[in-house]
């Protein structure tokens, strides 16, 4: 059985064969289309103390996000979940509990 | 059982929770941390064919914009698949098949 | 006698036909190195209060930025001095002194 | 007698004057601005040749971004001409003639 990111993965396939845009999803426009969705969602807290955002515009902006990067993950062949936890645990290593508690600083000023 | 997306963001949660950083976690921070991320992937294609991109690069840059993008979902409740599909249900109305084939013009374009 | 945009102008021209760096810098190109630098420039401000950012840091970053907008104004043509007073008098227009005074809204939201 | 430079920073602070708004641009504010700015500029490239780009909406982009960077150049008392003449002073050591001419790679690639 499909798990949800391998349903969600295969619900955007669809979508762009459809469509026919395979032939555009090359690696470097999706990174840019990227790039600019995550400049969309911040632009919902340009100016504004992070309680007064309007919470659509982060379910949509956060949603054409992660589109995009399922897509990229899809076209470089990576495995979501594996790469994801890879990085935690890669994260945990470079941000150990004792130094990194409550402490906001950037590993290489640990 | 959890989902392989909940078991994600499970992980993510132990992760912060044990480092004590979900003080530092607020909405803005985050979406500023996603955007750089997403820049870093992009950063990979500067003066590059896609074809010459280091593979190992986009692994681990693509891993961090999802695990900020995972972090953001849970700071605003937001359910990653359902935000997903809902979106690519309003995409397909946004750019019909019939229109949209075979073209890459923005919907506003077509 | 040249301006000071126009000597910056030089300067980078120099810089690019010295190392035959002409040929790489396409469009699209210099637009992503624009966007990687403004983000690192953001980056400096990632979990940090405004007032606790690294001076040097800023300066170097925006450098950066600035390095490759003046490219970028170079490769079309565009006289910068002109275009950033026509977007002030433009913006004086979208945001009139009696809506926007003391006020952050967005133009459409005022 | 002014520079160019120096006269558009008058014009600047002059609008930004009389809207009031030298309160709101902090630091992180306008670096998320200038940030989100640059992704609009790129966004004119998305699934696009350089040459097939809309030259009036990359005029009215890069405006909006120099607007900002020369904001944020003001905020923090740099001087636009020195800090940008010495990043190209930087850069020329970094990517020495000799080695990099004619060739894309990054510094720490050569």
């Amino acid at each position: 059985m499909a798990t949800d990111i391998e349903l969600i993965i295969q619900e955007l396939r669809k979508f762009n064969k459809d469509r026919d845009w395979d032939q555009f999803h090359n690696g470097k426009d999706l990174a840019i289309g990227l790039s600019v969705e995550a400049s969309e969602l911040l632009e919902a807290f340009l100016w504004k103390d992070p309680e007064c955002v309007n919470p659509d515009k982060i379910r949509e902006e956060l949603a054409d996000v992660l589109n995009y990067a399922f897509q990229m993950a899809d076209k470089y062949n990576l495995n979501i979940k594996e790469i994801m936890l890879e990085k935690i645990q890669r994260n945990a290593k470079k941000y150990p509990v004792e130094k990194a508690k409550g402490n906001a600083k950037k590993y290489n000023e640990l």
